[in-house]
């Protein structure tokens, strides 16, 4: 099985796609679309849409998992990291695949099992569990977090999960 | 031209499309998306996506239009928000149609000279320029000022806009 974890943005979009091999992850691709700030923004998710859907074709991913973000700093920012969700998760939608939700702290624990790591935490955990050195930006490690957080999952969801 | 106006939302979302006929508009389609606030948001979101696609290609649309909404009660309402925008906009995108933003007090002020009139006031107007009484549910109403709004602007983005 193949994810594709996003870590959401409007200015920087991470992603990755970890495919399971029995019980190991095997890192089949990261990247981050970064897109400006001075872009309207009815571009720049255009931008995440196409990006999304195409990281989907091209990886022939079976399930996308996304960062759920709870806590903003203020509705103003909060309502641009909505829109980048909401254009991420349409891109899932319109390729069949289904969308999976988890806190950051799910993430965290998924990886590093403390659920307060930070981000330099993260992306070593992040490296040694795919084999891969040095994963950066952070955001494309995020995003690698996000989806073995679905991998580690996925168990609870194939027997038990009514989403 | 056509004009799909949307008044975007997470449990109710407005569409109105309206048509120029010379000076005048004419009322071709109106509807509100219900959906359930305990439905999964991912589902949701795709809801929205296919029932704005299936909407654009319905009523063979131009242009898009929708309100940008700067100010939300809380961090998590504007998150929900800007979810449905994002979902939204990528429809839009997806069937290649160019998406216009304006704030309320423009939208407002395209049917009442008004910046602050009530939502009454705004299917009053709405219904009075498209010939249509009693346009209800409000959502609906706001959809369809919010496509009048676009039309009204046109002549400034057909030949000033850099967007």
């Amino acid at each position: 099985m193949r994810v594709l974890g996003i870590d959401p943005g409007t200015v920087r979009m991470g992603v990755g796609v970890v495919e399971t091999k029995g019980s190991a992850y095997k890192l089949v691709h990261y990247d981050v679309l970064k897109l400006s700030s001075s872009e309207a923004m009815t571009l720049r998710l255009g931008k995440i849409f196409n990006f999304v859907k195409k990281t989907i074709s091209e990886y022939n991913v079976d399930a996308v998992s996304i960062e759920d973000v709870f806590v903003a700093v203020n509705p103003r920012s909060a309502l641009k990291l909505g829109q980048g969700r909401g254009a991420a998760i349409a891109a899932a939608v319109d390729m069949g695949v289904e969308v999976f939700e988890y806190t950051p702290r799910e993430i965290k624990q998924s990886v590093s099992s403390f659920g307060g790591a930070g981000k330099e935490q993260v992306a070593q955990m992040v490296g040694y569990l795919v084999g891969v050195k040095d994963i950066r930006p952070f955001d494309a490690a995020d995003a690698i977090a996000i989806s073995i957080c679905h991998i580690n999952r996925r168990p609870y969801y194939d027997c038990c999960s009514k989403r």
